[in-house]
């Protein structure tokens, strides 16, 4: 059994996916968004850090995953999106837990089979491959699901990709 | 008295500098860097947090001061950059201690009158400002002072700028 937790850090909006992964099949454990919309940027990222401390307390994953965001963002962005992943990075390191880097395209390439697909296939397949009854509402948790299932295929491969179980809808 | 503590966050080098502001007179208290060379940016960052909460709880200062590093930085150096920024200003923010940004033209205009002035320029001013027997050795102490300098400054214009004590030192 084995426990990644994806995570897609932004500056309002952090999205948070936990995947399990037991005999080759893989599930949703948890997701979901840390919201930390007002406020000095400071307070944001205490809410952030203090929301992942209590969830890799909680799930105890054996990685952490997150996407580079180093394309198509400017400077400005990168600073306060880079901020944030600061706050993951540290969360996740205070507990020893090593932290992974995967590109969109890598993600893309392992969740629907090409690196430039879209984001509503991502988030159809990210439904499917964890047999959800429908995708997950929120981009942001989709995106973090999506990369935890990255990490999961690209320490497992011949595991993860198994058929879903049959009884899983999309949505 | 106040005491004010600028931070030049780096990926390797993070600054600091610790300035007393008492009766008008501005001193330094402590100054240097925060090593994390090797590792994993987790690990780094780690670090960089561990020593910042120790100088935060030595120190007490009223207010955390940053120079905004917007300016002359692609976007893979801002998101690093903006990583060491985020825990910098987590471990502000779990104190509850405020964080301010200043651009690096207000910085320069503080500490040298010009916003144009040469790094070479703020250093030397960062030493006679606190009465340093000669300017700090480390740019990113330099940059540390200096922002600390410029946050003092721009709380109390009046009483920042009197002659500094002859004897202080930045260890």
């Amino acid at each position: 059994m084995m426990v990644v937790m994806g995570i897609d850090p932004g500056v309002a909006s952090t999205g948070f996916g936990v995947v399990r992964v037991t005999g080759g099949k893989m599930s949703a454990v948890d997701g979901g968004v840390i919201e930390a919309p007002g406020g000095e940027p400071a307070e944001r990222l205490v809410r952030i850090h203090e929301a992942l401390a209590e969830l890799l307390t909680r799930h105890e994953p054996v990685a952490v995953a997150l996407e580079d965001v180093y394309f198509g963002k400017n400077v400005r962005s990168a600073i306060s999106v880079g901020q944030s992943r600061g706050v993951v990075l540290l969360a996740a390191g205070q507990r020893g837990v090593p932290c992974f880097d995967y590109t969109p395209q890598a993600v893309k390439m392992a969740v629907c089979g090409s690196g430039s697909a879209a984001k509503k296939q991502v988030q159809r397949m990210v439904g499917t491959l964890l047999g959800l009854p429908r995708p997950p509402e929120s981009d942001h948790a989709a995106d973090a699901l999506a990369v935890a299932i990255c990490h999961a295929g690209h320490t497992r491969p011949a595991q993860v990709f198994d058929a879903p179980e049959p009884e899983v809808r999309v949505g």
